[in-house]
This record gives C-alpha cells, sequence and structure tokens, in this order.
C-alpha cells in the first residue's frame, strides 16, 4: 500500500529521533515498497523527566508499514544508535541488523540482557553493497570515538542518500584511516542529499587528533609521582588503548575497575583493539606488591555518575581503592551538558582525600571530540557536494548552524531542510518537499513499562518532588451519615509530622466539622464534593500556614 | 563568658557560610567580648534539594553569643552576600549593619519584602573607622560586577585580618578604581591573616576589563541589523551603562523588560551610576514608532530562567515582544553551573523562532568574570603579604588549588588553613590553629519553613520524584476482626491508574487476604505489623510487575 504523505516516485527521509536533540538517533529511508531503516538509538533523560530509564522515538510509524522494512543498518555501537534495538524488536519486525566490528560484538552483549528479544544480526564488510528491489545499501569508513564507524550510502532510483553517522576527521588517528577516497568519489558521481552529523557544528575549529591527546597523556603520566587513576568514557577503546600504552612507556601495571570498562578491556582485546603484553593487567589483590608510580588504575566514572567506580573512589565507598596522597586522577573525558555538578563533586571530594585532580583544559589535553567542529563539517560538504542538504544529530541550533554552514559551503540556499523529528523530506533527483510528519514524539521507558509514563504522571512527580504530598482519609458512616473517628492524615515530603502534631489535629478537625455539614446538607452522599471540598480547605489553610502547595490525596471511604 | 573553643588572648575567625560551596557567604571575627560578622548570604539550592527556596546557615551560634555582636558589616550587594539578612535579623539581635552605596538601596529594597522585620543600617564611607573596644573596621575598595565592592579589615590586639571580600583586579574598570595603595599599604604595615575569595582560583588567566566587553558589545552593535536584544545580570549595573552606551552610539532607544532589570535601571538612574540622555528609554507600547534597527531590548534571563523575560521571549509567551526575522539576542553573561539546560533550551527556542544568537565566547567577548583569575589572586596576596591565610568563597578544589598559590607566593608552608564552615581558627600574632568548630550545617528554606526540612523530608521528595507513590488504606472492623470492604488504593506519579485496574484490583485483594491472615493469627490488631506486611508485599508484587518501587504509604484504620 502506497502511503499517503509522499508520492510513488518520490524518496521519502525521515528522522523518528535525533533532530532537535542530541541522542536516540533512528533515521527513515522509504522508497515504494522498501524501507531501510539506519541506527536504533535511546536518549538519556534530562532532569526534567523524573524517575524516567530511558527515552525512546515512537515507532508507530515502523508498525504500520512493517512489511516495508528490509533492514536496519547501524553506524557504529554507541548508545544513542544502538541502545533502542530491544525495545524496536519489541514492537517491529526487523528481517536483518546489519552492522561492522565492535558494533556486532556490543549489540550481542545487549540483546543477552533481553533473552526473549530474537534478532537476526549480520556483520557487513566495508565495501559489501546490501541490495534490495530498489535500495541499495553501501558503507564508508569515518572516524569517531568509537571503532568501526561509518557513514551509510542509500542508492535510490532518484539518487543517492548519504548519513555520515557521527564523525570527526582525524589525519593521524590511533585506528584506521577514514576513507577519504569514497567520499569524494560519491561526490564526484553525485549525491542527491546529505544528513549529516551536526553535534560540533558549534564549535568553530578543527578537532585535535587522537594522536595529541595520546601524547599528552604520555607526557602527564611521565610527571606523576605516585598512582595515575584514570577515567574516561568505557567505549572509546582507541583512548584505553592509549592510557594502556602511556603505563606501559612509564612502567605501570593495569588495574580495571567498573563493569563497563572491565568489559571494554575484555572485548577489546579479543578483536584485537587493545593490544598489551602479558601481565600488563593486574587484579586489585595484587596492586599491593607494587609501588604507587608503578600502578595506573583505569576506571568508570567520568562523568561523575554517582555509582560508577571514580565516584566510590571518590567518596570513600570502593571497597578495594582507597584515595592515596600523590595520587594523581585525570579525567580523559569533556562533561556532556548536564553533568558538570556531578564531575565537580566527585573532583571536590577527590581534592579533600588528598588527591591531585587533572581535567581536559588548553594546558592539558586530556580529551578531544569525536565529533568534528565545523572545519571538518565543510571538508565532509566539500567531498559529497550533495544537491540537498539535511544536517541531523544536534540541538535545534546546532542544526541551523549547519544548515549556515552548508550554504557557505556551496549548498544552493533553499535546498537546506532544517527538520523536527517526523518530518518528511520527500526527495526526487530534481526536486525536494517536507510533505508531512508521522508520529515522533518521546516515548518514556520506566523499569518495565514502555510508554506507560505520560505527562500526567510525569506532572504529578514534578509537585510531589518540590512540596511532598499530604493523605487525608475520611471514612463515612453511611447509615449515620458522620464522619467516623478522626480523618487520618499521613504526609511524606511535605514537612516531618512527627513534629507537626498541631498542624495535624488543626487539619484533621477542620475536615472533619466541614464533611460533616455536607453530609447534613445533601440526601446522598456525594463523594466527588467531598473530595474536592477537602483537597480547596486543605490547599487554602496549608499555603496560608506554609506557604507550601503538597499534592492533596482525599480518600472518601463509606462504611 | 569566655567561650569553650578558643583562649581569651586568641581571635577566633570561622566561616558560617562560603566555605567548600559557592554561596550563603559568612564570616566571624571575634576576640574576647565582641564579635564583628562580614556578610549575610543566602545560597540557592542545587537540583538536589528538591522544592527549597534558598539554603542559608546555621545561625546558632549567634543565638547563643548575642551579647557580644557589635556589627554586621557588608562587603558588596550581591545576594550571597545580603540575601541573608532577613533570616539572621529574624534569629538574632544585630545592633548595627554597615554598607556603602549600592548595597544600601539592594538591602533597603529587601527589607520592605519584610516589612515585620525591624533593622539598623548605616552607610559606611571609604575611609571610614568603625572602632569597638578592642576590634576596629575600616575598608578598602576594590573591583568585581557590582559597583561598591570593598575588602574589609578588622584590626584586633592580635592583628589585621584582611578579608577581600568577592574581587578582581581591573586596571581600566568602567567605575573607580581599587584602591591600590590602601592595600600596598596594609601589606607593608603588616597583616596577620589573609582571607581571600577563591571563585576564580582555577581560572589561569587575568580576567579581562569590563572596557573590553564594552567596546566588543559596542562592535556587535554596529553590524547588527535588526533588533538588538541583550540579556545580563541585573545586579551588574556597570555592564547595563556599557549596554546603554552602545544603544547611543548606534542610535538606539532601549526598552527595559524584568522586574529586576526595571529596578537596576530606576536605583542606577537614582545614584548616578547609570546616565543617559532624556528619551533614552522608551515604553513597550512606543516601540512600534521606531525601525528595529533603532531598538535595543534589554532584558532579564541570561541563564536561562524559566519565567525570566527572555525565557518568555523565547517560548512565546512574553505578552509584548514577539521574535522578529533579524532581531539578534546577545547573552551579556556566562553560565553559572547548573545552569547550561536551561540556557541551550533558551537558545534553541530563540533559533526556532527565527532570532539569531549570541553568546560569549573567544570571538564574541559579550561578558567578563567578576573573579579575578590566579593572576589577580596573586597580586592580592603580593599586595597583603599575609602572615596566615585561609581561602574563602569556594568549593574545596578552589579553596585548595587557591592555598597552593599563597604558597607559590610566599606565605609560609603550613600557614595556610583550608577550612569547613564551622571550623575555628585561632589566631595570636605568632600562631594559629584550628581550635573546634562551631554547628554550620545548611538549613533549608522552603516558603515560611525556615530549618523545618530535614534530610527525612528530601529523601521521601527524592523517592516521590522518581517512582511516585501509592497510598493504600485499610479499614479494619475492631469488633469482628476483619477487613471492611475493599482496601483502597490511590496512586500518584506511579502509573495511570486509570489505564490499571487490573493492577489494583489485584493489589488490593492480596492485601485484603493478607490482612484478614494477620488478624486471625494474633489476639490483638497489631497495626505496625499490618503496615509492614502491607508494605512488604506491595513492594514485592510492584517491582515484579513495573521494576518499580514506588514509595508505599499505608493506612490502617480500625472502627
Amino acid at each position: 500500500m502506497q502511503n499517503q504523505i509522499f508520492k510513488k516516485h518520490e524518496v521519502g527521509v525521515f528522522a523518528l529521533g535525533g533532530l532537535g536533540e542530541v541522542g536516540k538517533n533512528m533515521y527513515v529511508v522509504e522508497y515504494q515498497n522498501e524501507i531501510v531503516i539506519i541506527d536504533a538509538g535511546v536518549m538519556f533523560p534530562d532532569d526534567s523527566l523524573l524517575g524516567i530509564d530511558y527515552v525512546i522515538p515512537d515507532y508507530t510509524y515502523l508498525q504500520k508499514n512493517q512489511d516495508k522494512i528490509k533492514a536496519l543498518v547501524i553506524t557504529h555501537g554507541h548508545e544513542d544508535h544502538i541502545g533502542g534495538i530491544p525495545w524496536l524488536l519489541r514492537h517491529v519486525k526487523i528481517p536483518k541488523i546489519y552492522a561492522n566490528g565492535i558494533a556486532v560484538g556490543l549489540i550481542k552483549n545487549k540483546m543477552q540482557e533481553h533473552s526473549g528479544v530474537k534478532y537476526d544480526l549480520y556483520e557487513f564488510f566495508e565495501n559489501d553493497i546490501i541490495r534490495f528491489k530498489h535500495l541499495a545499501v553501501s558503507f564508508f569508513r569515518t572516524n569517531h570515538s568509537i571503532p568501526d564507524s561509518f557513514g551509510i550510502v542509500v542508492k535510490t532510483p532518484q539518487g543517492k542518500i548519504v548519513h555520515t553517522g557521527d564523525f570527526k576527521f582525524d589525519f593521524t588517528p590511533t585506528g584506521k584511516d577514514a576513507d577519504y577516497a569514497k567520499m569524494a568519489r560519491l561526490g564526484s558521481e553525485g549525491v542527491l542529499c546529505l544528513l549529516s552529523d551536526s553535534t560540533g557544528a558549534e564549535v568553530d575549529a578543527f578537532t585535535k587528533s587522537e594522536s595529541t591527546v595520546s601524547e599528552s597523556i604520555k607526557e602527564i603520566f611521565s610527571n606523576i609521582e605516585g598512582r595515575a587513576v584514570v577515567a574516561t568514557f568505557a567505549s572509546n577503546i582507541h583512548r584505553v588503548q592509549q592510557i594502556i600504552e602511556a603505563s606501559i612507556a612509564t612502567k605501570r601495571k593495569i588495574a580495571v575497575f567498573g563493569r563497563s570498562m572491565e568489559r571494554t578491556v575484555e572485548v577489546g582485546q579479543e578483536l584485537g583493539y587493545i593490544k598489551a603484553p602479558h601481565g600488563t593487567f593486574v587484579g586489585a589483590r595484587a596492586l599491593r606488591h607494587f609501588s604507587p608510580h608503578e600502578i595506573t588504575i583505569l576506571c568508570t566514572g567520568s562523568q561523575g555518575e554517582p555509582f560508577a567506580a571514580l565516584s566510590r573512589i571518590a567518596n570513600g565507598t570502593h571497597r578495594q581503592i582507597k584515595v592515596q596522597p600523590k595520587d594523581t586522577v585525570i579525567f580523559s573525558s569533556s562533561p556532556i551538558p548536564g553533568n558538570q555538578g556531578g564531575i565537580n563533586k566527585t573532583i571536590n571530594q577527590l581534592f579533600k582525600r588528598g588527591a591531585n585532580v587533572i581535567t581536559h583544559s588548553p594546558l592539558s589535553d586530556t580529551h578531544t571530540s569525536g565529533h568534528g567542529g565545523s572545519e571538518e563539517l565543510k571538508l565532509m560538504l566539500k567531498l559529497i557536494k550533495p544537491k540537498y542538504f539535511m544536517p541531523i544529530h544536534g540541538e535545534y541550533r546546532m542544526l541551523k548552524i549547519h544548515a549556515r554552514t552548508a550554504i557557505a559551503c556551496g549548498v544552493k540556499k533553499g535546498n537546506e531542510f532544517v527538520l523536527d523529528n517526523g518530518d518528511v523530506l520527500a526527495l526526487t533527483s530534481k526536486s525536494a518537499r517536507v510533505a508531512g510528519s508521522v508520529p515522533a514524539e518521546n516515548i518514556y521507558i520506566d523499569g518495565k513499562g514502555i510508554g506507560d509514563i505520560g505527562s500526567i504522571v510525569l506532572k504529578d512527580r514534578k509537585i510531589l518532588s518540590e512540596d511532598g504530598l499530604l493523605n487525608i482519609v475520611v471514612t463515612i458512616n453511611e447509615k449515620e451519615r458522620r464522619v467516623v473517628g478522626n480523618s487520618v492524615i499521613v504526609s511524606r515530603g511535605f514537612v516531618y509530622m512527627k513534629e507537626q502534631t498541631e498542624l495535624t489535629k488543626a487539619l484533621s478537625n477542620q475536615v472533619d466539622n466541614h464533611v460533616n455539614e455536607i453530609l447534613q446538607k445533601y440526601d446522598t452522599i456525594k463523594t466527588g464534593l467531598i473530595k474536592r471540598d477537602v483537597i480547596r480547605l486543605l490547599n487554602d489553610y496549608i499555603y496560608t500556614k506554609t506557604e507550601r502547595n503538597p499534592m492533596i490525596l482525599p480518600v472518601v471511604k463509606t462504611i
């Protein structure tokens, strides 16, 4: 069945996640009866989404067009590109998932935690072409902060759609080179539309090479007298290898802490990304056999996550590692927006326990971004030379700035499309238009529940978090038409009730008298009316006394 | 009565707020029967303090030693230095408050909102000496991001205690010069102990002059085709004057939005800090008589505060100002840690409505800090040349780094004291020791309540915010020893109950059966036991079904 949004000869391109946000990346290319999905990510909730574990895209459109789906192809193994796979598979039948290298391992790992969910995962290789009836998918290697990152080309009868994935350009990478030739060839042959990573669009620079960081870490290591404690992103396997090499160069043994870091080192060694002579790694118990200057502690916690290894070391609750004098803690990372508070807390605790702390700064290059700055985005535009341009991966201002960059680099004004999730770009070889939109709201996951937390529940959580609640139970004797005993008042998060017996008594008396009056006034017991009146009465009384607005939760029971 | 902490001939110096944190600054200098208090600030709560409006110091020590208090002296008019005054005055009798210039106006303004509270406020002048029996207080002018900022000298029989207040060094200030001569003279004559602002201790630089920002803003203004919309801190009166001058230079009329900004312009004009020819300011209604390039909109909201003028302009709810094409919004500010999320949201909304946005960056100097960087801290140390050093105003790492800086600048190792709030430094002309501590916990203000929100209530709010609550009311007939009717279950912030009738029924049945069993088992009705069992039963059942842990609030009523 032809969809209602774009025409039969048009190619539809849209995002279910990743536009106007950093996270839950998911892009769809559709032509006639074929759909190719690029990536299936999750997003981690911001502070306003109280109690939410993950956010995923709305899969409704894919459910309804299930028969068209040919494949899900994965650009690389970060959570915002693969984390949604288990949730997607619960809702939508995906015939084949294609991924490469480390992403394959990470997806398998993830699926083990969702043992009931079936999946068909294939490894693609760099020069593969996956052909369907109308569409064909191919790949080009890029640089990013995880190995095996690829751009995706979807060839359609109207022209090629190129999706960069996350990328930077690193001319002296610690892993493989990006495939400049393939990108240039795509550009020469003609690209209909480029979807390009905008995360670094505001950064007015060419990002530093991973090799620079490597040099800098080695220099820092050579000046540390005591133990070197290094926290970084577990997924940044190249970085982990740099830290291992710096340790070997300065004759340090390495102890690894934090589950995801332990897994990185294990998987990285299996796949050959992590190389270290036998005996480089030691267990926690063996550390006492070495002097402080012979030890590197490699751990998770670079974002101040409360239960990560470094946070537990900092707050003194780590079972195996206590801060020692002359310990130097290196954050080989940069703060993700929103995490600065937690990171500062960790740093303060580390200082308080006597450690020295080095963070990424112009003076100490302990990190570089995996996302290209404006100069790299320009290079991509110059190589690919697209007719139409759709900035992806980023908050609105990043997309907007990237669109300006594209125009400066030769995309014709009017051919750039800064879209929202769900907006459908309908393309032919000669035209592009926003044809309509598909559902693309946020779906919240809290525990086992998918999508059962809506705005009402979140609003309630917000009120509860600010002023707590007051629960009042009124029992009414139906025959005698009067309140039985005294109303019971319980509160949580409001004031400490044991110290407020007077307030509770006053509230309870007021409610009982008022409810008895209502019971006299009407022939039937109007529970709804009683509840409303109790809420109003308590709201007014409590606000006057305390200037607070706890949630009032009345229970009226007739016996 | 002599206190129990330090000896009669010693001078006690301690902080009730401001160490290990940025905010609620309050320092005490005590000698025999005399106490001088320096500043009385509030702190704005971080995200973990759910629903708290302000944090103030614990005033217990001052209450107990009320008779000794001679004066409260104020360094400058920022909230983290004067915001605690009304709360302090409710607990402690303060014979005299001394402040200068704009701080006097701001304190008067603040006290109008607390009309029941009496206070005696005096203006000190730059060269005043306020003498008590043993102590004498004098002042030296500094540079900071609000006019009339001073350092405080407390002369004691053991030597001089110097407190810098917040400061930077600005050799080309837009207001008055700092009093270098006085600082140098203090140093030559001998200073026993320096308490110095550490906020900028990590910044490895000399901060830029306010004049640089002024030049930069003028240049930006001259390139703006449409309206210039500028958001900055209302208290930064010099900055406001720079923006006014840039507007006049580019022939723009100025409309002011946001209550605190309106007050700044009003008070600033009265006191002569803000100078503009008649007709420079126009009301919102008059704007339609001018072209966009003839208009500056000066407003609050530089920190993304949800209800500030700029935020309302950005989200489209401002009654008078709608974003127009070619509007350029300038953030003449830098993000306070924790506010980046709100600021990003505002910027994205502004872009979405078609505005251009300029934030402070190396390429556009729209802001400079009011706190000196490491080079300025060194200059202060070199001028004052203290024997002992106590870094103040800052998180622990800032204090620690500042202490290192002091040693590098000539303070003898061992003479630096990185302390916590409440720690008492006992000084004589020849010695310094940490003698003990006074109570200095955080006191939370929520609505009208001072200190009635403790850790239990905050913990409850945290649980409520993440998983909501489930309230279950069990009514027991005492004579018949059985549950009356069905237990009533109500929830908030958990799942949307109207869609979950099955879950509620199942829970209610389980509870009723279980409670009836307990009632059969014992001779008396054990309410505590029933509650505990109900909580355990529901916790287990709900976690298995939903992987959530709502707060269970059981009410057992016997009739």
